[in-house]
């Protein structure tokens, strides 16, 4: 626990460097740069896992394994992809150690043991999978291939963020394989709105489709869409992206097949992904001063029963009725805890929950069991109720869905307040300082613009919304013609 | 697929690694000892996880994630531990690459981006779970811990083979620490218990429970208890060990805490793990000359309806009643797939879901319509049935039961026979040479006959089973005294 509690106000990094260690989600390891997920902050991950996963196996995908290296000759192979990866990334050169002849009990690389060709530990799957699917594909009825990998992958950042960005991070890639540029643009698009359904309905987190500039796309890609949220302290963090490859890897890997006309064309490419980054997105949308706030649809349990007693025999009439209760949310599919602990006084126990996001506490002590009531408090708006007992379950059950239902809402509220149309370099630069956001603004559309205005703002495009109103303006930077607005601003 | 069809008769090692191709389970990949797990066995693979997952979380377990990548320092802290593996693994030497002068396009490894301290691709995770767990544990109160990883892990093997052996591969890792020796060794077992009920009931594998000589024990272990298979040419399959570490890790890595009595002693620790290579033992143990042959606990699809028609008018028809047989069957919890598609035969069809072991196979003619009748085969037997239609839906339900039994009642008659029990040198070569199976001999306990026995037999002692008779003997190779029979095999 953090000696001193610090609020958003205070330092808003600082208030979530110490609410992941706090809540046990994450900590960091002995590895520089890599994180160790602890089981409460995994329980959200496997929950995550299981709502995407379901998503993808009902629009037809099916899951597979490659492998964790890709041999330097494979990852070079596409020219833009490898470069874009070529500096971050972790070197197998060796594979054995030998004991050190000058340190008893220590082991040294063995020089012997050099590998004829470097194996790089996959920043990201393209090269592998696509020398796989040069031996999958002959023809037109070969596709679709539709594959998706849940792996770990490594990137070696520099400056590293627990869950925002870490050498090692856990996601899902998706890569499929169409006949037609039509087919893989509709894959690209469908998989992006799997992922705006998912953080919406799901996480609870409001999200903006759109498209990435050129300078933003991924390494290799002809197009990257995006799903783009909104933190509290006005930064935007990309959620999710999902981009048409084009033919640049089929070209780069030789794939082709013989079409329905009998022509023999290169493959169509997707890949879409989303990675543990989720998890600073939930934790920062929805957190408060005094910890974390799950959305009912991800919390490890989403009801905590807490027993409050003094003598003996008020425990064993309270731990009774809290295994009543217990037993009947179990029932009725909501997952619950009874913490009984008696190491713990309750206090010790409501901050704890708190501090952890449970959306819903129960407190429970003989004069509610003389009442025949519970005392219900809502995480969300920490609002306190007394219920009837005999209602509890169709009570918390509706109270899971407000909650839900009112994190998002919350969310969007602040969000589209926080989108700031502006119309000068100085409202521009006003709006950023002033609580940032996404600042709405005309852009002449060349890289060079975008690029100065990087370096000048740390503001970056963050996309080309899909839902845009084509609208003729003049460049807030250069004074240049724009033919639609774009969304700026500072990001993670 | 393999040109020709090779029996298990013929050459059974050639047979598996023709089965798991043909059958679209796995395939080799562009990295030397790593294999694609293909859709098809992935498929199974998720299933098996769901079902040993389950079982991990009802015994109280949870998951987390610990780094990929050992820094050498942790690696080589315990010694037996580090010396069992340093032969073996993958080292990451450097963090960049860089572009080739001398090749334009290609990429070189930077040598100015080598890293201080090598990173080990992990081939077990004691040592940086240990690392972790020091920062964890400082009361009682911390103990017990019960976590579990699924992951990838690294081990440089020389030989491999698809599933049982391969450079990387995917398993879980259980690393739990206790306050006392007891409880460590009673959670050794109960995972133990864990397997052997996942490996009969689930997979329909018989296993002897066992445990480790010295010779064979996990590098760091105390004691190594083991699960072991016998597969169709009479040789042993390891499929799941569970490690009693003493407080061996805990020391390595100064984990101390202070216990009910305020004594600051070192944590009592276990490790346990089942890998990919139980989608080798499942193939081998089932299958025939046919084709894979799964139990439906783990199939994929557990029935496949096939319809057969000439006429449009027939196809309408045949269509109609396959779409109506397959709804039924989803809502009796029965996965099932239709193959309605007009590009293949019903003979090619038939063929394929044999090959893919799919437990039943429904055919749906126009005389079946007529007569209000299914055509129901079963894969493991090969003998078909005609259904009234209305009864289909119970029926399937209890033949997949039957199959499932069958397939484990049958493994378990063959393995039974396979048991030998042999009182001289000459009837254990005789025995071995005569198909193998478990030898049931006296040996003398000494890791100089068992390492003898070794190099002139090629067996090994599998384990001593924990349901054995103390019974005395001679040893069969050295004549000197025994006091139990243990189980040797060749094995894989």
């Amino acid at each position: 626990m953090a000696k001193e509690k610090i609020s958003r106000a205070q330092d808003y990094s600082a208030w979530y460097n110490n609410l992941v260690k706090d809540a046990d989600l994450a900590e960091h390891s002995a590895v520089k740069g890599c994180m160790i997920i602890k089981p409460y902050g995994y329980a959200i991950w496997e929950k995550m896992q299981a709502e995407l996963d379901w998503r993808f196996k009902k629009t037809g995908h099916q899951n597979a394994y490659f492998p964790l290296f890709v041999p330097k000759s494979l990852f070079e192979a596409e020219e833009k992809n490898a470069e874009g990866f070529a500096k971050e990334c972790a070197v197998v050169t060796h594979y054995r150690l030998k004991t050190n002849p000058d340190q008893p009990g220590k082991l040294m690389v063995d020089p012997d043991a050099k590998l004829e060709e470097e194996l790089i530990v996959r920043p990201t799957s393209e090269a592998i999978i696509w020398s796989t699917y040069k031996n999958w594909i002959q023809s037109y009825r070969d596709l679709p291939i539709l594959i998706n990998q849940w792996a770990n992958v490594v990137r070696w950042e520099m400056r590293t963020r627990l869950f925002l960005r870490t050498a090692e991070f856990l996601w899902q890639e998706g890569h499929t394989a169409h006949a037609t540029k039509e087919e893989a643009i509709a894959e690209t698009k469908q998989m992006l709105d799997v992922y705006s359904d998912f953080a919406e309905n799901i996480m609870a987190v409001p999200v903006i489709k759109g498209v990435k500039t050129a300078n933003e796309r991924f390494a290799g890609a002809e197009d990257t869409y995006c799903i783009e949220g909104l933190m509290q302290d006005g930064k935007a963090l990309q959620m999710g992206t999902s981009h048409f490859l084009g033919q640049n890897f089929a070209k780069a890997f030789d794939v082709k097949f013989l079409n329905k006309e009998n022509k023999l064309i290169h493959v169509w490419a997707t890949s879409w992904g989303v990675s543990t980054r989720l998890m600073g997105a939930l934790i920062m949308m929805h957190s408060d001063d005094e910890g974390l706030v799950l959305p009912p649809k991800l919390a490890p349990f989403q009801v905590v029963i807490i027993p409050i007693y003094k003598s003996d025999e008020e425990k064993e009439l309270v731990i009774a009725k809290g295994n009543e209760i217990l037993e009947a949310l179990t029932q009725a599919n909501i997952s619950a805890k009874f913490d009984s602990r008696d190491t713990h006084k309750p206090g010790y126990k409501f901050a704890e929950y708190e501090l952890k996001g449970v959306p819903i506490r129960i407190a429970l002590g003989p004069r509610d069991l003389a009442n025949n009531q519970i005392e219900v408090t809502r995480r969300d708006e920490k609002t306190k109720e007394i219920v009837d007992a005999d209602m509890a379950i169709a009570y918390i059950y509706q109270m899971l869905e407000k909650i839900q239902e009112n994190l998002y809402q919350r969310a969007l509220k602040f969000r589209n307040e926080k989108i700031i149309e502006v119309n000068s370099w100085e409202e521009f630069n006003q709006a950023l300082d002033n609580g940032g956001g996404f600042i709405s603004a005309h852009w002449d559309g060349s890289p060079e613009t975008e690029t100065k205005i990087k370096e000048l703002s740390k503001a970056t495009i963050r996309c080309i919304p899909l839902e845009n109103n084509s609208q003729k303006g003049t460049c807030v930077f250069s004074g240049n013609p724009s033919i639609e607005r774009v969304l700026f601003a500072r990001a993670y």
